[in-house]
């Protein structure tokens, strides 16, 4: 099973975290590809820089996902996933849109921990769009610099410890979601310190991939999700065209 | 991996559709088990029949959980699951849990197709609890009578698809879970007869259980999910009893 | 007319309670009989034994409701309440269904005070399935052991108090149920030391019960509360049988 | 006790239907009272009808509620219900919040049958600002003209029962409110040709109104409910005025 | 274009507010007259003082609305609003209904500032009845007194601005109303010393108005907001009569 | 006064549609530019096609927006609108946007006509994100072919206004919205064979943008629609890259 991650972002330090988390939650035989975004910003926090993360997401897609089982989306606030569920007939999997499904799993209400304040806005306002707005507790953010945010994890551990504390013990936190992907891997690391379940959104996309792999190719010949209607196109890449358009 | 799948109701012949359609979902190295409920009715349609299979679905995990990596409640309104989730420290899965959240992952909404029509209530009642009521686009049941349940999905197949079209066509289903125990398999035989994906509660279940089996146990030490509170009781059956208070 | 209380759990100081403040709140003419479950724990704030207190309440039905003219299910989650519904034909009451119904008489918005910060979650739940969640305004618990469940109401009666009036002042609250069987008849004594209406759930429950009476038996041949259809079964107790399948 | 119904409309024939089933419902030493309102329409069914009956509802409780110990507003949509809340210490009590509230205490979901399509939107509106838009299945209303308001259920009789049976069968209703004060009384005489309970709202009001009587004057010293802050006023009738500012 | 502005209040001092900034916000050629309420309250805070106002609203239409091109109702609260858009032809519109429409095409979030923590329950009630509450961040009102309510923004200015500033850094805020009509024309002060925008529902509905009036009369044959049928009617001013039945 | 409007489309002969409606829009001394998008498809009907058409608008914006005085995108389901917000101190306005703030000015509830039964969806997502899914009754869109997007209003215009008709008669609509820029200004032309208001996206955005631009420029120094924090990027235009960092 071959399986493409792809960083809506430049930052190749989260790409390398993304795959490492990635590998680590493979089964045996899944094969892990991770691409970071030809174009975009270091880490997607608002609406705007989610619209060309949106764009590359497409653009990475339709340049190396031909010959993969599943594609994940890997950013926080899944940019260009729903997009890409309608051009592939593959698997195609968002870290928000797998760790609500996990925290779902564990029962009752989650909250999220993030990078920064501001990135908390896109989080909920995608989460709503999920409707799991009901299921979520809360979202706590930092509110400190970083000097990368490939080792944001690192600089502002201990900080982020106390987020997830705070969440459970003021919130009603059944399950904590520590999104970002500059946070893949943490959870791993600091589950024992946390009272409640701790979820790491690349872990819980690898799983929901791999789960659906299992079924074989994704057939939509009708619905809101099937492929877009043929029509005339102007300026896209040759990939993206090819992706719209396959034959 | 050792999986009890338990049968809240008293149908040996639904646990054996539940436990082949198990095994066609189960990863190499993975056993499984079903139990059919000590106490109970042929089959739970109404509120009155779920709090009896509630509690049957505690005993049998009580008599048959202790060296499980995880539980499923097969039956489809997940009755007692939330309660079960509470008890034991490994991954407690249900089927309509785990198949809205596999209808989640294709994008859009779903629909239900049942085998009565009396069944959809309890179905979206549960559904509502979950919070994911905006995603649902329909519940159609079978208006049809049927000699035994074990065998309603081949009495009553046409029907059936029928069923889901009328999904897909009038109420925009993107997706459709065919709900019900009973209907277990089902969906692996006539998914190339539906235009959109078709989802099975137990292999949903089951893909489910797997991939959180991997993580581990579950540690809840806190929260509205962890262990009840050692307190008085009296007339539990003596395996209910060590459930409870396990030490 | 003749009413019986069930109280899901085992603390007979708990039944005196309600049982006491029933028969204050019955017009004349009511004769009111308490039971306490057969089986089950001290006192419910889980989902888990909610499912125990469930099966009890319905146990209890059957082997006492057969002459009487209304139930109430006396715990303030209201377990086994919609099961119920759907075996009798006479009026059957839960203390949170018909405290909710009351606040919602007085106007605005509610806030509940309950004896553990654990049993507020399952309380909102409940509340959340009947749709009335747009009126809570908070649920504020206590933080506090205390000896024996039936005595909590003296022995943290100005916490409880306090937590009222914060209702009042930090969350809005217009009215305010004092949630739980234990805390039957408080509200009572201290009505005057509380600015807005105070709910008693034995009480609303008892005026919910005694006012439906008068207008006769419930008949409900048809919709999602009718008797559940007959079937097999298989280890219910005699009476349970007799309740699922009357003639 | 004695009980104030005020009808916010003109109708004397509508006024005669809602005393005739108060006093049906009126418990032993209740003493009925109904006022039609000074000024408005025939029958409300808009938004800028409800307006008029608002302000007479005051108005006739300002002038016939001093001596009373409840007060029922007696038209379906609630007009001025709340504001009057506001203003008296007693148990004030609306068609629709009561009818309301009893189908809760039914149990599922509601629909309402009334007497124009029309006033369907009004009613909706205000259970809505209720909260229990998610509790109510349909509205059904008739599209046939009538010679009286107040004679509309004999002239309409079969329609209206019609509308009822399509609520059940169609549209899911566990229980059906016949809405608007004209329809007052017609619950008795057919309840026993629909399969649900049938509920009015006259005899809903007066259980509400009469149970809560039994728990003494309603004191709201703060809180959204309580009564108007002192200021000053221009133009209101000298009884408006003391109903404002009572000493 | 003339435009009326209706105080449903008493209080010429905010009628005069009122002008000034509708004067301020008129578009060349926009002739604007404002009326204080023949009848009233100084300034509505509660349900009751709403329904007096709605009356007068009405009222005043019917007499100073004949050879107008828009009317607005202003007090926040928006009282008799929709009853008043069933009656006209033409362009009716309420500060709140403006200001919310306005705060949603800046995007995100809005929240109130108002001169009384109790007048803000009124105000969330008229925003859920919009439904517009999931764009709604908060309500912070005044907690101090005033000696005239045409004055309250001059008195309590600093402390106003400190509840905008909360109502950013608190409960995230991307737009801010200032919500009631003695705040008219602050927001042009203060909007530099705010970091999001600052809404003044005089100016929203005076710029909603102006737009709608280009368009040419509203035309409602059908639908809920169509004129009231024609029907009996008793006690109504013969400016009234006229509104509802106009020929 | 400057607009733009930005069609995210490639089709010249929408553009047209849009400048014509615009230009009947505008009041006096308002100058109209329109822009059709560099690259993208012939009109968006899916979430893929979203994704390219919002980075289209960003790009258009960047490149044409600087000495405009706001900014209208103008394809109904407001592609890269909440992104251009935060990337702009002018008004930015959606035809979305706009149109259900008009319909919200007019009462009640709207539905939506449009091109095609699957635009719908996006739609339908668009408005629920805004929060205003309350307040919308229905949509309808076209079940037939159209040789060109640019004159489909013209082919299937008794198609559409059978639509709208079926809107008011079956669903309830109070307003009808006809959405999609392709059928810009047809509103005006059918106004008077439809019982209640029409809304013409691109004349609600006109009044919108107009209204705005009197209030001066738009502040945002915080909250969740500031200018997104200066990090890396790479790839992005040269336009792109000033607009996201403008100094």
């Amino acid at each position: 099973m071959k399986l493409l991650l792809i960083n809506p972002n430049i930052s190749e330090s989260v790409t390398e975290l993304i795959r490492l988390e990635a590998q680590r939650s493979a089964l045996p035989g899944t094969e892990v590809h991770a691409q970071t975004a030809e174009f975009g910003v270091a880490y997607i926090e608002t609406r705007a820089e989610a619209v060309i993360g949106a764009h590359a997401v497409l653009q990475s897609a339709a340049c190396h996902a031909s010959d993969m089982d599943a594609v994940i989306v890997a950013a926080y606030g899944d940019p260009g996933l729903c997009a890409l569920k309608e051009l592939l007939d593959i698997p195609v999997i968002g870290l928000t849109e797998a760790s609500v499904s996990e925290a779902h799993l564990y029962g009752g209400r989650f909250s999220l921990v993030g990078i920064s304040k501001r990135i908390g806005v896109w989080y909920q306002e995608v989460i709503r769009a999920y409707g799991f707005h009901d299921r979520m507790a809360s979202y706590r953010g930092l509110n400190a610099s970083f000097s990368d945010v490939g080792r944001v994890q690192d600089e502002r551990r201990d900080m982020l410890l106390d987020l997830c504390l705070e969440c459970v013990e003021k919130d009603g936190a059944d399950s904590i979601i520590l999104s970002g992907a500059p946070l893949a891997g943490l959870a791993r690391d600091v589950a024992d310190r946390i009272p409640v379940p701790l979820i790491d959104g690349v872990g819980s996309a690898m799983r929901a991939a791999q789960s659906l792999v299992a079924l074989g190719g994704i057939h939509r010949h009708t619905g809101s999700y099937a492929r877009p209607p043929r029509k005339g196109n102007r300026g896209l890449s040759t990939e993206l065209q090819r992706l719209f358009h396959p034959h």
